[in-house]
């Protein structure tokens, strides 16, 4: 890995602080920060380079795992920390971030490789990348990259707009999208569940595999964010973005070759192949919701409606759930469901892959108690994969009865999403990380919901807050003779 | 299930103490004995029912691991038990025998169902099976089932003439050969294992299946019973029964249906296509070992052929290891690797699916710790079943690296594999019996190595007492490029 200047955008912001300084600090710690490092913390308010270093040692006291146990590296680690002020929309506030960059460069010995990490609103990409390339400061004989957090476009045609601003500045291997989902642990595994084990390799495909479900269910509601939500909606927080990238992850085949590049060609082809809606027909494949008032955890909680900052009127999404289908010969005839929403009984993220149930011409009423084999994938909170197999219960007559095998991977002092994809970013491996393809793919298979959504040519499921979702997600599953895991 | 007559020869003997009568009540308590039922016992000794209900009773005490928390259905247990003195090689003995069946048949309304359990050295099998015919034991207007233990011969012409004989009174449907390995819980989720999963039902051949592993290892040595043991060996006492047993429940193919015959017919399969061996290239397949002196568990134990009663001349193999060849499309190239003996480093009795590591190629390097895939059944001491897949370790740089999924039964109150064989023969289900045909097969196959141990044209590999046998039986695995796991 280079040596390199990590330029950060929004310095005083709030991932900075929860989750970006940690995970330098983790990768400084583990030694994946090749030394010399610079990194220069921009953002409008006026602070010292003093003031900047005190708020990245508060932040970790608050945000990293290792903050104690480490202490005596700390100060080592904060001495690569400079500020400078910025006015991100201000054209000559770019010349004084360019000397520091530069002055930096040349105090520690750094080759001009640069990664510009955009933690800002969405709005302001535009005009940071075209001055980062008017301005010069993408110009110096080491690389440069950006990172940029979600979203990307609020609907096709900003997506595109969007890119096509950015693409001025920078080209697409230089562009470092991230979907934190692609930064956990078992999702990056659904490669290696895979890649590493051939008895996965010949069982994934519509021969073996009858349905796919992926769920993401929170118990949180809207929280202090309306005023973003209640335009997005679970479609665009969640399911264009993060489902669809499980849903790729999932259901890519084998690359012919180990690399970025080749991982990548196979998600997209996934979401080519995937079967297009139309406004007219989303009501068939996609259900809506929104949730009631209800009780989590035995804690009464109010209806979406009555959050504050949402209108009584809202006919926002706050829960998704949806049929795909994937028209390609390994997976024609296999459906995809997907759910995610807000104020669901629980918090988890998991993937279930149901086998094929060949067994009942066989059984001679004799094993009707046979489930299906599952492979059940838990994301979130716990990091664990499970095969669900029929053995013979000695305690019940030796009739089949569903048996678990399971592997919980270990939570301790695992890096989080953020530490293992600033470190892919930093030593250039796009593995992890959407390309602008896979957004726009996303963006276009959305594009009739959102469009149905908005004319409200579908009906909108209310659901009590607790439970999984309206009964039209589980009426989705139950006319194709299949149900939620 | 009918109600019964269970007619037991060697009614005082060790086996019907430690494992017979406990089995029977604990069917009892689990109301799989039909009521009413009469156990009727046979042995030399002049005992009086009562002084056989007692010694029942006494035997539970010591063996059944219910008899304390269910006293109080004890007594009605045993007042099924009857006793008959008998020597089995006096034709007149047997008329008492009949008139106590037939009464206790009349007393209770029972139609005349048998079962003739012989718990007896195996040369008294041939005249009891010819008094049961001949003094009209055998006939009533009910069913007769023979339950025999091994030795089912010493060799290939001894088990055919035993055969012969048993044959003139039983039909081979009528017989019962218990191999207790049969009986445990894990092997016959060996038939469910496929039977059940569809996916490995898929996975279940050559082209996912690099090899198969069986091991049994005891660390006891030849305790008391040097005098049968020496004449055994391992080969007899383990490998031409369990072991192969074991071979064809694993390797069997779906069957066409699900029942015993279809079953039996897919073992029988397996057996006519192993591929023969003759005297002279046993040396090539097999590895014949006894041990020496050594440590187990912190305890110095004496070598084989210092043991009481063994000779020190003694070429008796105390440890054998063969790899075998099923020559059927499903297995063609996947070799089979069995071992098993006595004074090893652990006892367990487990069998490892080795699948094709097909990785290699791709790897690049950068997951060259991948491993390949493992179904690991364990068959004893714990009854366990783990797949050892390769997932990434976010700990190592997202190396893949192995983790196993695992589940391990239930072990509290499992039916003993006597309980569940008893229960099965006396319903009349004979699918974890060995049909004669098995039994042929297997000393059919094993006839080449008594020839070529007893004529010492190979090798006698010693081995120090708590090892996993001789070098030469790991060198038997390296030839191929595997090794035991």
């Amino acid at each position: 890995m280079d040596s390199v200047s990590f330029i950060l955008f929004g310095a005083t912001g709030d991932l900075a602080k929860r989750k970006i300084f940690p995970a330098l600090y983790n990768l400084f710690l583990d030694e994946k920060l090749t030394a010399p490092f610079s990194i220069i913390g921009l953002s409008r308010r006026e602070w010292t380079d003093e003031a900047f270093q005190l708020h990245v040692k508060e932040s970790l006291s608050h945000f990293s795992r290792r903050f104690r146990k480490e202490e005596n590296r700390l100060a080592e680690f904060l001495q690569a920390f400079r500020y400078c002020a910025l006015d991100v929309t201000s054209s000559a506030d770019y010349e004084p971030v360019l000397n520091l960059i530069e002055s930096r460069e040349e105090e520690l010995g750094i080759q001009g490789n640069r990664l510009f990490y955009l933690s800002v609103a969405p709005e302001f990409f535009d005009i940071i990348a075209s001055n980062i390339k008017e301005r010069g400061i993408g110009t110096s004989k080491g690389w440069k990259r950006l990172v940029i957090e979600k979203p990307f476009g609020h609907d096709l045609a900003s997506a595109q707009q969007l890119n096509e601003k950015l693409s001025t500045a920078f080209r697409e291997d230089e562009i470092y999208r991230i979907d934190h989902y692609l930064g956990k642990q078992m999702v990056q595994n659904l490669e290696s569940l895979k890649l590493a084990n051939p008895i996965f390799q010949s069982l994934w495909n519509n021969q073996n595999i009858s349905s796919v479900q992926i769920t993401a269910s929170e118990t949180v509601g809207v929280e202090e964010r309306a005023n973003y939500y209640d335009r997005a909606g679970a479609i665009r927080d969640m399911f264009q973005n993060h489902m669809l990238q499980l849903l790729m992850m999932t259901a890519m085949q084998f690359p012919e070759q180990i690399g970025p590049e080749y991982i990548r060609h196979e998600k997209r082809k996934i979401m080519k192949s995937l079967r297009s809606l139309t406004k007219e027909n989303v009501a068939f494949q996609v259900i809506r919701g929104q949730y009631d008032s209800g009780e989590i955890n035995g804690k009464q909680v109010a209806a979406y409606k009555e959050e504050p900052g949402v209108e009584s009127s809202s006919t926002n999404d706050t829960f998704i759930a949806a049929r795909l289908w994937i028209d390609d010969p390994s997976w024609r005839g296999v459906p995809f469901y997907i759910r995610t929403g807000k104020r669901m009984e629980k918090k988890s993220t998991k993937i279930v892959i149901e086998f094929k149930n060949t067994l009942h011409d066989l059984q001679e009423g004799h094993n009707e108690k046979a489930t299906p084999n599952l492979l059940i994938i838990e994301i979130s909170p716990n990091e664990s994969v499970s095969l669900q197999l029929n053995l013979k219960n000695p305690l019940n007559y030796g009739q089949a009865e569903p048996v678990t095998l399971h592997f919980s991977a270990p939570g301790k002092d695992v890096p989080e999403a953020y530490e293992s994809l600033i470190y892919d970013a930093l030593r250039g491996d796009p593995t992890f990380f959407a390309h602008w393809k896979e957004v726009e793919l996303s963006w276009n298979w959305v594009q009739p919901v959102l469009e149905a959504f908005a004319e409200n040519i579908l009906p909108l499921h209310s659901y009590p807050a607790g439970s999984m979702g309206p009964k039209a997600a589980h009426q989705l599953l139950e006319e194709d003779g299949f149900k939620w895991w």
